[in-house]
């Protein structure tokens, strides 16, 4: 059984910008080229990031992709790491009109490129497009009709683009008539909480049905409100993963896999529609690849505060601001949010703002002075009153009106701040707030990104919870006082409020909104769930009502099956809860 | 030859709102079964409104359809109208998993019922679902797959949806084998400027190869940022359009058709995959159908100025606004959206506040009220320097910082009043603004609805003329104080500014952006149209990086072929431009 040194290139583009992009991709094949890798398999759009939207419908884009794959190709020969063959994954086209009637309007299929010396040798073209979640690639894209293997040593590596694995009727049903070596699957697949288990089990289902290894290569970085986590890895037949690529952060890994010899395997007078890709004689290899430690495993909340740093990380450094701003609340939303910011960009690049009324309590106060002191961010003070009287005066403002004068002044301030010293303003508010409109617009939920907006109330606690626990174990301070995990939240705009004077306890608001949301369920399921029905029929009603105000909300990390945004797409003039 | 009397309902449903939808439907059916008809045609989704966007996920939403369905039908026939048959547009569902292999999560058709004595006779499922633009519909429906006809008097009707008509390999070629009597098409189709010389087209070039008439059904209203325009009508083979419908407006169109009958045309032992639903007797006629006043047709800027009323007036109605405010700033854009409100409500339902600072000019304020006055429109005067200059102060605001800080009080001022008084907001940006970012956040984007949200500038002045010239041929007073339309654009955020010291000539922005936004040129394109490198250079991007502001911003009525918003979906971190 031949040996394939293979690598898996876990790598962090940046949307639209080929020039870095094709560089990462050129440095990491000069690294793999090093350890004598015969193929190195990037990620789905590794070249020009992912998802690039309605770019893919702009004919000067697919044009300076392909310009750039093509001078990528020369310059990785240049360098002289030519004979290693590169999987690299790009949009082409515009692809010819005849294949595109049913798809009027994209251009473009979403492709896997091979390259080898200076060349490319041919392209997957990804067959079937989600177009479901927060996916539009039917109307991005044109499917591609031919499956394709790469014949590489002598074995024959079926070569498939991420949604590929999840359909039935995918492009393996042909390939496994090759009787594959090893299945290579490149993906663009974004976090979700308990997603891993299920990509392990699908590709263990196919590399046990096709008696192949199957290796998985993700994208890994924040996109907007997408968070790709990596966790590439190669999964035995048996089901065992022989090799793993870190969590959340790049990686290259390079791994030795026996693969069966196509001519053992593969009949090669069956007829086939495969389009199989044939490589020039790749590096030949020198005693094993380097034993790498296994990364560690972590928790489920762990996982999603590190997707959720992840995620802020990149939109603010993508997106080039030097420092983000927040307000200081003395609650847990504002205290999970500057220690997720401090995690993501350290202390220095995080400026809180306690902004009291008439109506904070004290333990606002200490407890954002607490917090600041704890994360050692810069932290400022600036009360409202007297910014809020002339106007509640003049407009002679009350009520509800008055209330939201508070939060909207607020607003005024860190984005005066912002503007005047350039950082980046965060919204504080979580998922359970947004679903029921619990917020003022234009107020509270001013800001460019919303690091909570896909978790729930209740989830909100765990992950600060656990985030001091790491704290403790570690010998650090908690950066959470424990007053702002313990006391009941409250918005504080009028006296003595709290959020169950109007809300259910969070526990219940949650479990509603949850199957409500989630899982599409109706009233009537989810009374017999065993809910209050005036409860629910209260919240249903909260939640659709809010849908304007979601609408010009700011975009924040998914981390769960359906978060709000462009995964959950509901008119706003609807008479139906 | 037999006459076939043809009812075309184009009705304004609210999305989600069964019970209303029925009861405009029923109320319909007995109108057109006075004057004997025996066909009535409702628009797609005549029941459920459009577009439903995810709630066809929602198997509940499904059920209660169906639900909704079975009554309707009862009440029709129990009205005594059960002998006319109607086409009722629904989603129906859920289809069978076998049905759904390509669609993992959708699971409704897109569907016409054919209804007649309390029974629901047949279906027929659309086959094309447009996926493009602001279209989701591959991600919201299973496509159906069997062309379907209805045999009515002693001809077939060919029956096809929207998109069907206007993709190739259609399911009117199936259909052409039984040489139908009439094509008729029911419609869930927006309003663009041109778009209807395209429809009239494409009916045309189907009518004659056919030798057929075509009836053609629209919806009518504003349904978020969607306008149907109604403008339903027949066409005949000769390219002559033998009855209308109005524009913008609910009608009732009753049309007596000359059809050829089937068995002098179709070759019954001829085989074909056409499911042919046979109707009951109808009702016989007697005499002709009632002559219609054939509706004024209207000049391209007097339609888009109707789509603007219609959508505003929609949003504002069907979301139970008693009212609407904004700020008066006596420039063209508050100008041009008073009176846009004024025509959709009334002038009793519309309040202006002019917020005059100490950058504003006199005839700031002066403009401001003199429109009005001319609007009769309540009109208030919140003057901002002693709200501003306490947050300037305290926060140490200058250059831009405190240029927002202005339009942002504003913001508060009017969102205050609104939350006050129970107002929506609209906000008064224009296209050409929006898309170069020349709009200050949270200030003077504050609202719910953006009228002009996809009118570029020039057309802004275009429309302002065009209302003016208008009243003047009514003999009505102007709305549009004439120094608005004339006096240089300004934000007035600081003395002497106008628009063009940062943006060139509106002329010059308008064409770079129209190549850029809607015609996906690049930048070397719009450069080879003569246009400055370096102003085409800055202008994208202004455009590219503005894209987070637009993410934020309210919603607005479509009227061009490319509008912000779900019709143009790109990352906001994106490094191509």
């Amino acid at each position: 059984m031949p040996v394939l040194r293979l690598a898996l290139a876990q790598t962090n583009p940046r949307v639209g910008d080929l020039v870095s992009n094709a560089e990462k991709i050129r440095h990491a094949m000069g690294r793999a080229r090093e350890q004598d890798a015969h193929l190195v398999a990037f990620p789905e759009m590794s070249l020009t990031g992912y998802p690039i939207e309605d770019l893919a419908l702009r004919r000067d884009f697919l044009e300076r992709a392909h310009d750039s794959l093509t001078q990528l190709a020369a310059d990785i020969a240049a360098d002289g790491n030519g004979d290693t063959v590169a999987i690299i994954g790009l949009p082409t086209g515009p692809v010819s009109p005849t294949l595109r009637t049913t798809h009027p309007h994209a251009m473009a299929h979403n492709s896997a490129a091979v390259v080898q010396n200076g060349r490319v040798l041919g392209y997957y073209h990804k067959q079937h497009l989600p177009n479901y979640s927060v996916f539009d690639e039917y109307r991005n894209f044109v499917p591609g009709t031919r499956a394709t293997a790469i014949r590489l040593l002598d074995t024959d590596i079926a070569l498939i683009i991420c949604e590929d694995m999840w359909q039935e009727n995918g492009p393996l049903d042909a390939l496994d008539a090759l009787k594959p070596g090893l299945i290579l699957v490149i993906n663009g697949s974004p976090f979700e909480r308990d997603k891993t288990d299920v990509r392990h089990k699908l590709a263990h289902a196919h590399a046990n049905a096709m008696d192949a290894p199957l290796a998985y290569v993700n994208l890994v970085g924040g996109q907007d409100d997408l968070v790709f986590d990596g966790q590439s890895f190669v999964m035995l037949p048996s089901g065992t993963i022989s090799d793993r690529a870190v969590a959340f952060d790049e990686d290259l890994v390079i791994t030795d896999i026996n693969v069966a010899s196509h001519v053992s395997r593969a009949d090669h007078h069956l007829e086939t529609d495969v389009n199989v890709i044939v490589t020039d004689p790749v590096p030949s290899i020198s005693g094993s690849s380097v034993d790498r430690i296994e990364p560690a495993s972590m928790s489920e909340v762990e996982e999603i505060w590190r997707a959720l740093t992840l995620g802020l990380r990149d939109y603010v450094n993508k997106n080039n601001f030097p420092s983000v701003i927040l307000g200081l609340s003395g609650g847990i939303d504002s205290a999970v949010c500057a220690s997720l910011a401090v995690d993501a960009l350290g202390p220095e690049r995080v400026v809180g703002v306690s902004m009291p009324s008439k109506y904070s309590s004290d333990h606002s106060q200490t407890d954002a002075a607490d917090l600041a002191h704890r994360l050692s961010i810069r932290f400022q003070t600036e009360p409202i009153a007297n910014l809020v009287s002339p106007l509640e005066t003049q407009l002679g403002l009350d009520s509800v009106a008055a209330e939201n004068l508070q939060a909207r002044i607020r607003g005024v301030i860190l984005m005066g701040l912002a503007n005047q010293e350039g950082h980046l303003t965060l919204t504080t508010g979580n998922k359970s707030e947004l679903a029921v409109g619990y917020s003022t617009i234009y107020g509270d939920s001013v800001g460019g990104f919303a690091p909570l907006k896909d978790v729930p109330k209740t989830l909100v606690w765990e992950l600060a919870r656990w985030r001091n626990s790491r704290a403790v174990a570690l010998g650090e301070t908690p950066p959470i006082p424990e007053n702002s995990i313990s006391k009941p939240p409250s918005a504080e705009l009028r006296p003595d409020q709290t959020d169950q004077d109007s809300l259910p306890p969070y526990e219940v608001l949650d479990d509603i909104l949850e199957r409500y949301i989630s899982d599409h369920a109706s009233f009537g399921d989810i009374v017999g769930a065993g809910h209050d029905a005036a409860t629910v029929s209260r919240i249903i009603g909260l939640v659709n009502r809010a849908e304007w105000k979601r609408r010009q909300g700011a975009i924040g990390p998914k981390i769960s099956g359906m978060a709000f945004g462009r995964d959950r797409r509901l008119p706003i003039t609807a008479f139906f809860g």
